[in-house]
């Protein structure tokens, strides 16, 4: 379809919200998903565990927003090329529908290899303009029938097909699994695991008295040696041998895959670009739904991989 | 249409976010505009101002979200009727979409005369529940295509064929025109006007004393004897003898009619249930489109009318 030529729309529509369920069992009550990419970098891997998916792809719609650069361009191309192959190919694979947003505005940092973005004093920028990436995603592809969002970064590369489902039965507000990374031990010699996401966590006396006594507009980063919070890492709470179900209350999460109820969203929950709580972008988001009455949850012992660069 | 049936979604839909404007011209460069209406009560004026409003309808989506209520059901019927009159009738009078959402969650008040929903104590449940019925109107129906989102009480019912070209030649963020009551007055046996919406104001030092001093979950008021803010009201400042087109900054903004370029909601400008720098519903909004940046105007000589029970 032509850019920017939208899709007749039926002169009226109505909806009663009462219908839309969001509930334990989405495939039996037949509950729409929208995933949510922000999307800087293409990986294969990435589009094949979406496909591997085992929830009903007709009850799946894509939304990207893919950054105004160099890397946006090649990230594009190739999305787009694998989006055309999957809508034209096998039915039970296609999805409901797919959303590209090509975003106008300056990326604030133009090189983005792990160690650029994770520098301290690059976050702020960087974590304000995702935000800003994310909530206009959010705010123009999410439609009366969406039930659940699922936000998934274009990194995460290997999660188990049901993972929907598997999220989905917590039937809680909002649930983050444990975001590990694959790496070679050197030392050791063999592929081990690592923590990657150190967004999901748990409040510390620490980190309110830190943020009691912060500027208004400053924030609280999680994971850097220059600012120890004690915060309770769900990153590092993975046990292999213990209750593979083992769900704990969060007050901070990350957005690399994380399953929201729409109703979360709709009473207004976004991400803060801005200091929230001294938190921004997904850990700000956490608190807001908390004002809201809404829960966080995290799975210490279900992971998902994150690429190694 | 069939409840909660979506419409056939097209497999692939791209967005150039950059083609998207929003402008001094915007009829001239086909902007879209949405037009958001919470409303629990149907007046026949309301809708007879809208199809009178001279901007091309085939630019104009509607959405309304109803409250779960007697009342609320009565004007759901009384919509119907005129929606469908309309998208049937003169092709010109058609706009492009329309909307309608039945809120799922119960009214905090029932009774919504005039003096009982302007109670001080009403007024914190009352408004947080405003404000998730607006950010769940707005999270469903912004699109890709919205350029800009006009805020239209369902009791406004006077105001300038022109009102969107209007506000939009102003070319700012945010932009609300001052909205007064037409009354008889008893006295000088007289028809006459008086200030409706005191959201609309500039802030004060006594206002910022106040809420230097309130607890994290106080509310500021504005329009009550028992709380004085000293705040500047837009309210106040009319001048039929001063320039109609005068334009004046605000800090906080009522949701009567108000408008709003669509990339403010995009980067998350919405409506706290929460109290957000002790602001609620849209006079939070106001200072939460701050956080991100963006500013907010009044324009005291540009008046629309709402009516008077
Ligand atoms: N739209 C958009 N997406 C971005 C931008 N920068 C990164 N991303 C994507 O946002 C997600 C998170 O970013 P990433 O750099 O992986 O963050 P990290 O893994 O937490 O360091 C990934 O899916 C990226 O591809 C950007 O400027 N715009
Ligand atoms: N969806 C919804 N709309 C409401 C509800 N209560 C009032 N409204 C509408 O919201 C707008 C503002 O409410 P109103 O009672 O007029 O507020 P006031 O004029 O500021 O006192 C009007 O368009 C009402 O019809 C509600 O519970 N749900
Ligand atoms: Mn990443
Ligand atoms: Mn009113």
């Amino acid at each position: 379809s032509k850019a920017n030529e939208p899709a007749p729309a039926p002169p009226i529509v109505h909806y009663y919200m009462n219908n839309l369920t969001t509930s334990r069992n989405p495939v039996e009550n037949q509950e729409t998903v929208l995933i949510l990419t922000p999307l800087a970098r293409f990986y294969q891997e990435y589009w094949d565990n979406l496909l591997k998916l085992s929830y009903p792809h007709d009850l799946i719609s894509l939304g990207f927003i893919i950054p105004k650069t160099k890397e946006g361009n090649a990230a594009y191309t190739a999305l787009q090329a694998q989006v055309t192959k999957t809508q034209s190919g096998t039915k039970s694979k296609r999805f409901k529908s797919v959303t590209i947003l090509r975003q106008d505005t300056e990326s604030p940092l133009q090189s983005q290899s792990e160690a650029e973005r994770h520098k301290m004093e690059n976050q702020k920028a960087r974590r304000a303009a995702m935000a800003k990436a994310r909530n206009s995603l959010l705010f123009t592809t999410m439609g009366p029938t969406t039930s659940w969002v699922l936000w998934m970064d274009a990194d995460i590369i290997e999660y188990p097909p049901n993972l929907i489902q598997d999220l989905a039965g917590y039937d809680v507000p909002i649930v983050a699994p444990n975001c590990y990374q694959r790496y070679y031990n050197t030392e050791k010699k063999a592929n081990e695991i690592r923590p990657y996401d150190y967004n999901n966590w748990v409040d510390s006396p620490t980190a309110k008295e830190l943020a009691a006594k912060m500027g208004k507009d400053d924030i609280l980063l999680e994971g850097y040696a220059e600012m120890p919070t004690y915060r309770s890492l769900m990153a590092h709470m993975y046990d292999a041998s213990a209750d593979p179900g083992t769900k704990i209350k969060l007050d901070g999460v990350g957005g690399a895959v994380l399953l929201v109820k729409a109703e979360v969203h709709r009473d207004g929950a976004m991400f803060p670009a801005f200091p929230f709580y001294h938190l921004i972008e997904t850990e700000g988001f956490a608190k807001m739904a908390n004002r809201l009455n809404w829960e966080s949850f995290g799975l210490p012992n279900y992971l998902v991989y994150h690429y190694n660069e």
